[in-house]
């Protein structure tokens, strides 16, 4: 078994054990450096959360043990494709690589379906479902302007 | 001053005031039935969290205080269009209504580039610039069957 599939074999038995713990079938973790650091599941119902896929748990996990929002020499193995949310996560924590087991079709099948969220992202806003309008914009932007403005401020 | 003016009003307060803070210029609140019950700020510097924006930190306050996973019957107003995660987030969430202040364009003249991320969801795995693999499909599946055969699973 070469280290890609002993990361992945180990995601896989995370969304196999959270099951039998009563949460999603899905696991994660994340590597550095040729060594896992950090692993993460599901655990939306347990903790009524609904931002708490393995991925931003595990995302999260690996943050907080690095103590840098910076995740670039990271890859993560997801036991399923990861949905738009997660998708996000990775991105905005600029982790390099990405490896899942089921995909997003095999995720459909079983009941959970990333479909309309896609979907969604897809459509201009004034298309969408589920309604998103913009207001009070002249206001918001001060915040903004502030943030330009602003010299010791951490950008990321 | 509207209820809904209101509402943006709070959360560009928020937005402000996370700046002077050290925060980024985001903030957000979640309203139901009219009235606000609970706010959050991005705090990803802070916490090292790159996880942590304004959208998903107020839709996990709102699920904790509710005690639910299912926030269908809220709306969330904030200081700026929500990224494609944060996107995710209020869909899982099944938020009803998004109100936004800035949008996507202004946050890109201060340096808070989403495009990125669309442009990479958009594209088909194999395109993508962040390289997304798919391995071990077959014993990935074993969760998806074990979860699909459980009787008293915790369905969402």
């Amino acid at each position: 078994m070469n280290d890609k599939d002993q990361f992945m074999r180990k995601a896989i038995d995370l969304s196999i054990k959270n099951i039998e713990k009563g949460g999603g079938p899905f696991g994660a973790v994340i590597v550095k450096e040729g060594k896992i650091i950090a692993t993460g599941t599901n655990r939306v119902t347990h903790e009524n959360d609904p931002t708490s896929h393995a991925e931003v748990n595990v995302i999260r996990e690996a943050a907080r043990i690095l103590g840098t929002f910076d995740l670039s020499d990271c890859e993560i193995y997801t036991s399923c494709e990861p949905c738009p949310m997660c998708l996000g996560a990775i991105y905005w924590a600029r982790i390099s690589s990405v490896y899942y087991g089921n995909d997003k079709y095999d995720a459909a099948q079983i009941g959970f379906d990333d479909q309309f969220i896609y979907e969604e992202i897809d459509r201009p806003l004034q298309k969408r479902k589920v309604p998103a309008i913009q207001i009070m914009n002249e206001e918001a932007i001060e915040a903004f302007s502030l943030w330009d403005k602003k010299t010791d401020k951490t950008p990321y």
